[in-house]
């Protein structure tokens, strides 16, 4: 089961600056982007950033329905976060072709994915044009986590976050610690 | 010892979303602040944004000498991470409380951290206000990583890097893995 997050903690979800997988909709047509390159950026409000290239097709539909869902998959959909990042939004309906399942957000039209074990609904707030790619930061409205994996931190013995090295090399955490 | 690493592939040493040291120097006086809101914005040109508080004497020492190196700790720095965010350079000499070690960057004023397992030497080209932090994107002049840990990738059995999950909670990498 998910629980809602408070907006003050709702950084946590990707504080540790794991990849994601974004989600958009423009006009009925929703689209998968895997991003590794985003970061929280403020805690009042809650803005948090995605670095999108500027020929993609979740940049178009960024741009145009100015919100999007920051979806975080786990290590079992590895594959498919994979996937996502490898294909064109433009040829191919990811949703389909992955078999991640939409589900209705609580306060945007993008859509949740199911299998992922946290979510923040995002309305665009800022668009920062930035070398070939953009800075698009969103205010986070709402916050999932799956309720077993997420103790006001992620749980990372059981909640196996995926982290991007780079190519097609990837990691997952190991456990917790504290200095 | 530390090798070079071209620019191209420079965003992998903080594309896994680790915890840094950002390092600044103004007239002498060298700071060092933690930061885990990092993130690789751009290819071409290698741009890398850093989220800091506006209040921050890091802030005030970045928007005067316009340059920053962003040091990647490994575990073994888990203390000393924590310590450089925890306190005001304003107040302490943070090289000096933690015993870290300032030495000569290649391109900027700002010092290495010689106990750091990687280094990016930035140029700062945009200044973002957002909320309450800054993003301050910088252009990756040179790259450095240590021989031993990285092969085109961080070699994560042997680079922990720390991944903070918020508070006093942190995480490190398990092993590499592919799709």
């Amino acid at each position: 089961m998910k629980k809602k997050i408070s907006t003050p903690i709702a950084n946590r979800l990707i504080n540790s600056g794991p990849v994601v997988l974004v989600t958009t909709s423009w006009q009925g047509k929703a689209n998968i982007i895997t991003i590794a390159w985003q970061t929280p950026v403020s805690h009042t409000p809650m803005l948090v950033a995605i670095s999108v290239g500027k020929t993609r097709y979740s940049h178009e539909l960024l741009e145009k329905s100015k919100e999007f869902v920051i979806n975080i998959p786990a290590v079992d959909l590895l594959k498919e976060t994979a996937f996502c990042g490898s294909v064109s939004g433009r040829k191919v309906d990811k949703f389909k072709e992955s078999g991640l399942t939409p589900i209705k957000a609580d306060k945007v039209n993008a859509p949740l994915i199911k299998e992922c074990i946290g979510h923040l609904e995002c309305k665009l707030v800022e668009i920062v044009p930035c070398g070939d790619h953009t800075i698009l930061v969103g205010e986070v409205v709402t916050a999932w986590a799956d309720e077993e994996l997420f103790d006001g931190y992620w749980i990372v013995d059981k909640a196996k976050l995926i982290h991007h090295l780079g190519g097609t090399k990837y990691t997952t955490p190991d456990k917790r610690i504290s200095p």
